[in-house]
């Protein structure tokens, strides 16, 4: 029965969904553009990491469709089922997503199966935390002399393809940021090590970046797993490894704004 | 005599410098935090590649210190000396850059001279055109069972090390995007095929990303410097090389926003 209003309500162009990459957390690095969106949305999903001050003062219905307490994610499934009910409906539906959408994100996987549906979609690119992480802790991830180049991996296993990780070729000027990578430590360690990765390359894990709880700790390759169980590294991290991971940008704090500095 | 009145105004504390990403080019593509950054900078230095819109309605004063009609850059030593010497006044100064501040941006050498004067410095990260160029051309730079890392590098040859590029070894499951490429095409496709690259593997040029100029080319790698220059690829573009880029995901327009929406 549902399934029958469903289609009755799918007439073209009546509903649209916008992804949007919300950036690495702190509520005011999404864009403005992505701002605007979320601002005239009638629905927003929003996954995990969303920080939900940036949520404060919508009009929209809010849908959570992150892990709850420890349980699961919503399956990609349910969540795809959910954006299509919401855009037949003939709403302007806001899918909104930790950093930007197409870094390991399933952002293109939901386009897909929205664009078989005949629902239009947009994409506000959001900052990346691969990038905007390592920056925010005084981390460049490229610098003349000592990276030209930047590799961002899961490490999480492939599917398929006997379990192996996309990990290069050790390359002494490319920078590799491994997300979502704290449980996994000892397995891309011991991966970049069997490489030819030398064990004292310099290894930063940056924690809840742009967040009030953000912490950077520093090791090397060879010291990552004792780092990681000894000073308490939880997730989310962003772990950088590389020469530029020694570096260490002097960063002041922003200063205070004008009081006519005005809107947004 | 300039010299010495910049030193009697150098108190501690005087000036501050923000390193601020304005993204890819459209300008609501900034983030909010850099926005109002701008808005409250007395003096803003930007590049070339910055969308001038952007800079409408700022009451800064505004220094451009990027590449004018095909003369070269202004030289890192002059950008480093105008900062200086803004940051000296006491002024709020923004430094402005195209993408992010990280990705090949040279903003990490820009922070270490200032804290080396002991000028206070921040970042705003930005959207990096690496990721969000592919991304407006329904792109996704990592995709389920496509690609599950990516790598991001210049196509300029390496400063030292015998002229090598940092292309990686060839892995099916890796995007390579590769920046300001258009010119140096014949090098780098080289360089991949002699690394056993498959010459049909996908290939997208997107130019011009996210501004109205924007353009989408596809080819394969072995057809690249041909697609370049029959279909008269230009500068700046972003090359994304891998089976991701055989990926074109329907993008709609967004729809038009209500007229309540609001700042910003």
């Amino acid at each position: 029965m549902v399934e029958r209003e469903n289609v009755a309500a799918d007439a073209p162009g009546s509903g649209h969904v916008t992804l949007i990459g919300a950036g690495p957390g702190a509520p005011d690095l999404i864009t403005v553009r992505g701002l605007r969106a979320l601002q005239s949305a009638e629905v927003v999903l929003y996954d995990a990491l969303i920080d939900e001050r940036i949520l404060e003062g919508l009009t929209a219905e809010l849908v959570y469709v992150g892990k709850r307490n420890g349980h699961h994610s919503v399956p990609q499934e349910d969540i795809n089922a959910l954006l299509l009910k919401y855009a037949r409906s003939g709403k302007r539906v806001a899918r909104l997503k930790g950093g930007d959408s197409m870094v390991l994100g399933r952002g293109g996987e939901e386009i897909l199966f929205l664009a078989k549906h005949n629902i239009p979609c947009d994409v506000v690119p959001g900052v990346t935390s691969s990038v905007a992480g390592p920056e925010l802790a005084g981390i460049p991830i490229t610098h003349r002399g000592l990276a030209d180049s930047f590799v961002v991996l899961t490490a999480h296993r492939r599917c398929g393809d006997e379990g192996a990780f996309s990990i290069p070729q050790f390359h002494a000027s490319t920078t590799v940021v491994v997300m979502m990578g704290v449980s996994t430590v000892e397995h891309w360690q011991q991966e970049m090590l069997t490489l030819g990765y030398p064990g004292d390359l310099p290894v930063a894990f940056v924690t809840e970046a742009s967040t009030p709880h953000q912490e950077v700790h520093r090791c090397t390759l060879a010291s990552a797993p004792r780092a990681v169980a000894d000073q308490g590294i939880r997730s989310p991290s962003v772990a950088v490894v590389g020469r530029v991971a020694g570096l260490s940008l002097a960063l002041s704090p922003a200063p205070a704004l004008p009081v006519h500095a005005g809107h947004p």
